[in-house]
């Protein structure tokens, strides 16, 4: 029951594309998660926040675990999100996740009450008792109940609780829990869900990263952990620097995750409408977005540049889709001899 | 398919009693509507925070709301919550209540994700056009994405849209609320779900509440809104202050709705455990929270004051259920001779 | 040493009228004093959050205590902010505002520092020891340390603790003090320092309010209060309603407090420039809302509307400004007959 | 008008010892200072946090940078604190800890009101004109208003503001202004006041640190700060993991900075009692937490471990103190043959 392998390197938490009448894109998200192997990831970690797990039905997770893990096919582990309405749907997913094939449960805290320590203790406490594959915890205080560093300890006892995916972004917090746990747990692993600060997070003793970004730029995110892990310091954070813009673009442009998925889009996948509705200022805001991280992807080399070009960036998102916008228009009057 | 009345009084968000197994106790769970139409709630609002609804599976919520609309029977309206995973399995259950008998749905604001007012403002509108039965928006800041004033006086354009529970506690936003919509909807329903300020919510224009407090006291809740009603606000002043010991015993002593669940069952129902599981300690918390609720009740008059009797209450939960432990445990010792 | 008499009614927390140079212009806030006795307030209540104290020295808060003290001559109580770098000089502004003539001192919670509540507590005691004038608690939570109840109870067991002016507008939290206070010391005294929710702390048993906005439309305060006590509650709910767009105005429009000099400005007092500098940016804004409160103020009866007329407003005080800019400059471009 | 050095390594934000009658012991402060100086800080930063600046008049604010610029006579810099009430008394403040020979000042946000980032640029724009010194900004957002990235930027562009002290803690925050500053102005300096992430802060660009912690083991800092320049990072990682447990003791252990305080006074100074009076049990509690720190600085090699002997810690600062007590208890009844 011992766990075989150490988690490392950059999980992807995938998007799921969608069909227009909103049914799940299957095919779409198999070539997509072919795409995001060819491009260096070393696993998948499909029913993130990322993922819209939330906004599923319990049958459609269970259906893109599936999907994912036979893509996979063993290729890259597959981390995948368990959590459901209560520990015994939770523990349920656990198992047929372990019959699909996948290398680990990760399991957010509870969320919509906002419980204390000792209740999310024992909620993971049952799954850890329970499971039957490996389980990472799954912290997120922004959306979900904190899992604070006491309660990690008591919960790195299980031998089934494997490790930790902490996407508070807060250094501290992660100094604090690697120095408490990994000397109990030498194999417990640490991941990092706050790219905004990997490389410091990799250099300060994490085994890797869980990073929306990564779905979007995966050589990129590649090229970042392999630079940290060789310790190339200098180049790493230049890449660090570089990726805060694109970071921006995609996490305080929109209502996370639609702005991840409309970088996903700019990579070359139909991801479709997201299950959240766009209001009709909604739609035009996504379509300025749209242009203005066309133009942040190709400094990356990782796209051309929209056919107008690309009007210079001031770093607010929200003056940038103005900008582009009327470069835009302006493009066109051009073309048509209007100007 | 206009609604037909307004809601008004006092809606109780029933907590959902289980077996042993974790399984509906449907038997109890009527036996325990019959006792609140009795004691004269004036409405019941079951799947709402009290009743633990995203702990249920989606088969499960739906079974909760038959059973609630069967035994209720007419006798009074079911304001059924209906919110799921998704804008389309929300209409979906928005339909199946509405044949089912409800009343209203209510739909809470999208939750986990933070979204911005647009966003509120386009999840509830798609819900709005496409519903078959009346919607009152629930606002409830602390767990969900929050609507905003300008949001509910966009989302009150749609007569589908009847009404809001805000769970807010905060005065001057339901007198906002209540100025900015009235005029253009004078059938719009305001109902507090913050029972800490009741009566003046009452007094400043609200048509009810739904409060978890009036599936413990139900004959309490009656007695305030008639008072208050009635502009005897002397009296009804009274009521609150007697309230806020119950209040605080309740909401801030267990992870919500633990407290809540803890005091129905002294009311004679056996609610069961939760789906949210105790560790070791908090089930040695919640034995001794039932003693000291129990006092509390009894000096409402509702219930017999425990055997060793109640130790005096200083206010402050944690060191009043200190105080009737050591009371019970001389108790005993005493009984035994051995004091 | 006993209390001689309750503060009850509205006390006004006066801005400070400055000359140009940023010195205080004395003649104009005695000219203010007058103007408000006049218009029927309770109590004066300087150096408060209103009137700026922390932009001032120490030798300019002492004098604006004696201005108010001298210019209100014992017409209406002062309660003079007397909180000062520490304790000990905090206890000299005590005796000397005795001296000066204050009916008693309001001592704000320490801030910068967010305080636990065993110092706030350990904070007042030694000035309710060694005070020689009555002090009332001032508890703004969202600018200082908070006071919370049990603190309260343990402060009120000093005779020279008289009161709290409670600035949370929190309805919830107000009914819970006057319960556990009240018993104890029947002469507490409760001033509600949120205007927006008035009427209903009134009614559930507050003793008065100090309200910036009695500042700016004084009468409308004496007589939203003396409705509230003579019990029509009709029309004074109509008054806590109309209300709002003024407090929104104030309140939201600019930062805390430079709204509410504007407003003062409105009715004929020079308030001249405050001390924290206005970028340029800001004080085009601060001329545009200038414009929309004189047209609100107009509503109220208390002020003329602008030579150019009033654009219609939307309860968005941004979009508003907007609006009446427009409204200003086609109202000019008329009158050139240049439309 | 150009600065002529950058702010690098480590800064001390000095505690100011008291004589028992609250005044100033400037005897004691000049003999800490000379010991800071010789355990090898790189510079001084009186009037911060943690030299409770806000508790002291504008007098002896004065009085501590002249004692402070006299006693450190040019061997280290000082980083004079120099907010006061306004915006006119701070550019006097300005002046005179120019001429005392201040290397520059550093002024912190303005607080108790919540200003929006167009005023604390316009706060800080008139300083920045007007003052004779270079000025570092002081962003501490859990005390005063956030000085956001782009308000760094705008500021950055006045020649007057060389740098930025950043107690937020959050690395993401620090990346992005260093990127988006560096390019425009290298000379900028950052320096982090968050020790608890200080190596990687160090690592991802920042030039150094004003760390409370540095006044109690300077040494240790001085080393850390060291081995992280030289580029041993995985023994700088080990010394930031060792310095969490103090770091907690200090910050989290009393209202800060009493924790600091009392670590102070176990390196041999006699830093008195604090201007913030302490309750009973805050005295007790402020006991029992010295022989706790004790016993943690012991563990760093640089104080004696008490006389009863150390127990295990827990690194929970509430439960350590009552083991210690415990352990001296029954180390004084063994002492007395009572065990």
């Amino acid at each position: 029951m011992s766990s075989t392998r150490k988690l490392t390197g950059i999980f992807t938490p995938n998007v799921v594309p969608l069909h227009d009448d909103g049914s799940i894109n299957e095919h779409e998200l198999r070539r997509y998660i072919d795409w995001l192997i060819d491009a260096g990831v070393h696993g998948l970690y499909p029913n993130g926040s990322s993922g819209e797990f939330t906004r599923f039905t319990a049958e459609e997770r269970q259906r893109i675990i599936k999907v994912c893990c036979e893509q996979c096919a063993g290729r890259i582990p597959v981390l995948a999100g368990a959590a459901e309405a209560n520990v015994t749907e939770t523990i349920k997913a656990c198992e047929l996740y372990h019959e699909y094939g996948a290398a680990a449960v990760a399991i957010v805290s509870p969320f919509y009450y906002k419980l204390s320590p000792e209740s999310v203790y024992a909620y993971f406490r049952e799954i850890a008792i329970h499971s039957p594959i490996d389980v990472t915890l799954y912290n997120i205080p922004m959306f979900a109940s904190p899992i604070d560093v006491p309660t990690i300890k008591r919960l790195a006892e299980f031998e089934r609780v494997i490790g930790i995916k902490d996407s508070s972004g807060d250094m501290a917090f992660m100094i604090r829990m690697i120095k408490e746990v990994r000397p109990m747990r030498p194999d417990f692993c640490f991941l990092s869900g706050w790219e905004a600060a990997l490389v410091p997070m990799l250099v300060m003793g994490c085994d890797g990263g869980t990073n929306a970004l990564s779905g979007v730029v995966p050589e990129f995110f590649r090229h970042l952990y392999d630079l940290t892990r060789a310790n190339r310091l200098d180049e790493a954070r230049e890449l660090q620097y570089k990726m805060l813009e694109l970071f921006d673009a995609i996490v305080y442009s929109a209502d996370f995750p639609e702005g991840l998925r409309v970088a996903v889009e700019l990579r070359g996948f139909n991801v479709g409408p997201s299950r959240q509705p766009l209001s009709e200022s909604q739609q035009i805001d996504r379509a300025a977005l749209s242009r203005v991280m066309q133009c942040i992807i190709a400094d990356f080399g990782y796209a051309k540049p929209p056919a107008e070009g690309c009007a210079p960036r001031t770093g607010k998102i929200d003056a940038d889709r103005i900008q582009q916008i009327t470069q835009g228009v302006l493009a066109r009057l051009k073309e048509r001899g209007a100007l």
